[in-house]
């Protein structure tokens, strides 16, 4: 399951702070971006996905900060998905700058399947096409 | 119809830019935040709007900025009603530093009543309680 | 002046609010993105700018919004110059949906050439080159 | 160092997301408003720490969502100091419901003390006064 998305984007004024550098809740944004197309790129997009009924909130968050992003900069999302079950999915996302090629920031997010209600949902069960498609992704990656 | 509500708000390091002072568009956040106050201290909240069905999206929007606020300043929005009829409201505001009392910002934004569908309503006859409030709060203030 | 950068952004999940659509302050962002695409394209790019110690605070923003943008829309943002001077630059823009073409928005944002102190400069004065590089674009573009 | 300091915030609109709840990057502004509020009421405000050459940046940061924060609520983000010495500071949160009580997240975030150059400063040299208090808060604590 190494397979990885990349995901460009040109930091926003509107993303520094005063220190001068982006603050660092706006990586978690991109970690959204990267996820996004992620799914998009391997064909499941997340916002199809929600019209099927299915939400993927985040009920876990880690990010390590190693150097900073600065306006204008432009940034790498590389986005892999680290585990995955019929209850749950775990991202992980490594931020890099890239004209330089170094890494800014690590992270994970975990998230579970559930409905319009926020209720846990079985994803074999409820989306048994995505359930398959997970396995032979999976599959295909070892 | 004269009546102000007065929200406070302290300035996150969050709505900071690098140019050291707080971003332009956040204002429009601090307007929000005015308004839902203006909304509940009045007596109908816009949250019990929403449960009504009725939805206040933003279709005009103007800020014009004077003097920077900045991170950790304690600043007052004062909102009040500019204009309202059973299609739509306009809000005016001020920003001032709490401290100083200096006027950082003026604004004003336009909403229409419409409904979950996007669908402009009739406040009048959608939710004719507001609407007769709205009557008696504008007449008070003459 | 008539020349315009297009600056296309997929519509972030951060964007939406529970209305379902995009939050309408996001537009604010969208047009600083459209304003460094346009000054990158043309030559000058935002981030120098300001390493000569040029800054251009926004003192008025106006948006009128017509249609929603929603999550995962691409979006394009049209800039361009509606006005300048030795004093101040007004940038206009379009926010239109890249897949129907649908104007969702149309807003304009002045600012002023001030210096790290926010004094207001003459530009003319204060970055010759770019003052002569806006003679030329503006000629050119008649 | 059981010391909490407890900070009010209301939920924007802005704040949540077309799944109708806060969008979990706005937890970690959440916490920053909280550590902002830890250090204010404890004597020492961030903004006074930044004016004497000293920033915090986060260098890691983990976040546990239980429940959601919706629109209008009333949260209350209990601040602690998990961990600090000359070189690194720990806070944990705790965002609860004002109203029910619920505990709706759980988080921690990493910063070192480091100039305006990003270079890493020992606290005690840097700021001495600032490191007695600390030794002051911890002892008074146990």
């Amino acid at each position: 399951m190494k397979k990885t998305a990349e995901t460009k984007l040109r930091v926003r004024y509107q993303e520094t702070d005063q220190m001068g550098v982006v603050y660092h809740a706006n990586y978690l944004v991109w970690f959204e971006s990267g996820r996004t197309e992620f799914m998009r790129e391997h064909g499941f997009s997340y916002k199809k996905l929600e019209e099927k009924g299915i939400l993927l909130p985040v009920v876990d968050i880690h990010c390590k900060y190693l150097y900073s992003a600065k306006y204008d900069d432009l940034v790498v999302v590389r986005t892999s998905i680290k585990d995955w079950n019929k209850w749950k999915i775990i991202f992980s996302y490594e931020v890099v700058n890239h004209e330089t090629g170094q890494c800014l920031a690590k992270g994970e997010s975990s998230h579970l399947w559930v409905d319009r209600n926020m209720k846990r949902v079985n994803l074999k069960k409820a989306v048994p096409e995505l359930y398959d498609w997970f396995i032979r992704f999976t599959e295909e990656g070892k």
